[in-house]
Formats: structure tokens, sequence, C-alpha cells
């Protein structure tokens, strides 16, 4: 006996996510089919719809946003000579919330992925570059500590190099309030060859 | 800075599944605002305004499915003294897929889980009283092995003693293909009082 059609194509839409697979998604589906009223299904449906037409991206950091002017870009008091580069719209709000980041954002939209043939086409590197241009005097990559994050930061690096600027990459090392029993070899050698003085 | 309002009513809609906390939702729209297209969220908006349209519940075996005649309850061929009574839907195709059940079902909805109050109410025990009054000779309770599994299991039985059934519940132990390494102890000690002759 088969799935009900109606069924199916929900679970396939839910398969389009990335690290949802056809199990999960056939869980999604019945948990919505036993415990969610039609209302919030109604209410689900609508809320897609409607995502398209209230959220979308800056012209400059591409970040998502509601409207224009973009809270990220049109903030006086930010020092738009510091640019942080990351990989998706996430990572900005992720980075706003310590309010510790003084500067604006360029969102590349994904990492360099060779296996995936995830290609430079998704970053725009020109218009990147015209935004680096415009005065940046000093980049910082707030990437994955990850193969794409490091091929990605080489990348951007190699790319940049002719305007001579300040690049830096995020520290790698242990987590804060990490024991250091649940640290993986590569975090803890990379976190001795960046020990800091005291 | 807040996200968009339409992100965050997407993101609550989410949150709603069992399973996926505000951190996962929120990956997932952002996974949808950067790789899908219009088309895909659209499809995904129909896909949902149509679940109820296109799935029902059978007033029998309370299955999940297409139409009626009801695929699970109207199969001649398989033995209607026989009574399988799961938890989900979900359950209802698992089991069938393996093909070596022969007998008909019965949906719960849900577990019992005092902790929870969840109680009997989704159960309709009348309902399901009554087709086990319909000539039912034999019941397998093919729950969950846990907690709220043995919970079900031993209010079924004695709801159901005064019908003398035969009644009897999925057996416990090692998992086919499975390490004994990675079984836990409880597993474990299940399968030993379990054991059978050779």
């Amino acid at each position: 006996v088969k799935y009900p059609l109606a069924f199916e194509r929900l679970v396939s839409c839910f398969n389009r996510f990335q690290g949802i697979g056809r199990k999960t998604s056939e869980r999604l589906v019945f948990d919505m089919l036993s415990r969610w009223d039609s209302e919030a299904i109604e209410e689900f449906s609508h809320a897609l719809s409607g995502l398209r037409q209230g959220v979308m991206t800056c012209p400059e950091c591409r970040t998502h946003i509601e409207t224009l002017p973009c809270p990220f870009c049109s903030d006086e008091r930010k020092n738009a000579k510091l640019l942080c580069v990351v990989a998706s719209s996430k990572d900005v709000y992720a980075i706003d919330t310590t309010n510790l980041f003084p500067g604006t954002f360029y969102v590349l939209g994904s990492l360099l992925s060779p296996l995936d043939e995830r290609g430079v086409d998704s970053m725009d590197m020109p218009l990147l570059k015209k935004r680096v241009h415009s005065g940046i005097e000093e980049v910082i990559f707030a990437l994955d500590s990850s193969l794409e994050g490091d091929a990605t930061a080489a990348y951007l690096r190699n790319e940049l190099a002719p305007l001579s600027l300040k690049m830096s990459r995020l520290a790698t090392g242990v987590p804060v309030g990490t024991s250091l029993d649940f640290v993986d070899r590569g975090t803890l050698s990379r976190a001795l060859s960046g020990r800091y003085q005291l």
C-alpha cells in the first residue's frame, strides 16, 4: 500500500531541506497529520507564501532583511571601514547579537565547496570587490572552521590581495566553557599553535 | 536587529513540530531563503493546503489513507480475526511493507504518557472495543519498547481482558544486524530473559 498522494507531495517538499532526509520528512508529515489542526496547517501554508514578499535581500550586504534601508548597512554608528565577510544571513544576525562587532557585513551566500562543485558564482565577487573598493580598510572572514571555510578564506585572500587590506580570520581554538576532554585533536592542535601570551 | 516578521512567522510554524526547536527552525528558513526558488516555496505552500483534502482517516482502523475503501481494511486476503494495534499510521505502513502480517490494524493515535498528561482520549477506546467485539480473536500490540509503550500495553491488556482474547506484544531484544557492543543494558537483559530454545 502506498502513501496518499497529498502526503507524498508534502514529504518531497520537506525532503528538499538540507539535512532532512526521506525518513524525517515522513515523520514530520505524520506529526502534522496527527497533532496539527487545520488552522495551524493553513497558517503554515500562508507563512510560506508570504516569505518571499516579506523578506528581501539587501543589495549591498546581501543580508536577508525586512525592508530597506538595511538595518546593518544604514547604521551610522558602524565603522564603514571594517567589513565582516560571512557565509549566510544567519551569521550576520548571530554576530549582531553579540554587540561586539562595530563594522559592516557582506554575505557570500555559500562557502566554496570543490567536492559539491559549488563555485564562486553565488558569492558575487564583483559586488564584493566594489564594496571593498569603497573605502574598506580591514576585512574579517567570519567563516566556518571547516574545509569549505578554509578553501573560501584562501580563495578570497588571493582575490583581495591586490587591494592591500588588513585581512583576518576568526581564531580557532577551544570553545568557551568546554572541557578539554571534549575537544577533538584538530581543535586542540590549532589551539596550541595559536596560544596567546599571558 | 530583529529578523523580518515574515521570517519569524515561518520559524514559529516549523517550531511546532515535535523535535524541531527554535534553532533548527531558523536554519530551515534560512535554507529556504538561500537555496529554494519561489516556485519550490509555492509548491510547498500548496502541498500544505492540499494535505487535509488529500488525506483522510479510515473510520475503522484510523489509518491516514487517500480514499475509502481503506486499503488495509478492505483487503479480502487479510485475516479479519487478527488485529495489530499500533501507535500511529506510520507503523501501519511500516508493518505493511514487511509483507509479514496477515491481519488488520487499529491506530491508537498516541501512546499513554502519564508524564505529559496525554491520556486515553485520543485512543477512542469505545471504537477499539467495538472493533475487537466484531470477531477479533487475537490482538498484537506493536508498540514502542519504551515506558509509554509499556504503560499503553498494560492499560490495553487490562481493558480488553474481559473479552478473553489472545494478546501479545512484539519481542524485545537485540536488533538484527547489531553488534552486542552497541546494545544497551536494558535491551540485553530483556533479550536474555526472552531467549529462545535452539
